[in-house]
């Protein structure tokens, strides 16, 4: 895998009455993408305690290669396809790396 | 470690002509927080591309007590001491799981 590191913040605002579905479609793509892509070095995803709809994700793949591969994944395209109508609002906000570190 | 995970995302502002050392001293304490603390799961931290010196850390630790140990340490509280004249805003946002991947 060639290339620095693409990091991304994403930010999202989900319609309410749609934010369990959505939660659950959310979960799926992130564990099946970590799961089968080795360019996807880390998906986490949570929402703000005070405004549940309100959700973030801190994408890290191994490169823009990566990164253009995951969008033509079966599993992105459905998670896309399906949460469209849910997703009121979605920023994405590139970002550098300044120490990244999780246990083992 | 008893209790449910800690999640936090802390945004940060940073004196522009103080980031450089700021950067230096977060990335320290982020890499002896994870190496030293069994309770520290993960500090991610970034910064917005396009505002460098608007920082993000996404921040989980393993229970209530973890964080609590943590804010104890003596690494924890000399990077406090050390950038406490460089940071001109922090807010910090309690945040709950949704999904949380990274390759082992």
């Amino acid at each position: 895998m060639r290339g620095k590191p693409v990091v991304r913040m994403a930010e999202l605002e989900i319609d309410p009455e749609r934010l369990e579905a959505y939660r659950m479609l959310l979960a799926e793509e992130i564990e099946t993408s970590v799961a089968l892509e080795d360019g996807v070095l880390a998906l986490n995803a949570v929402s703000v305690r005070d405004r549940p709809n309100s959700i973030r994700i801190l994408e890290v793949y191994a490169s823009r290669e990566a990164y253009e591969a995951h969008l033509q994944t079966a599993h992105f395209l459905k998670y896309k396809s399906e949460t469209a109508g849910m997703v009121t609002s979605l920023t994405l906000i590139d970002v550098d790396p300044i120490a990244m570190r999780s246990k083992a």
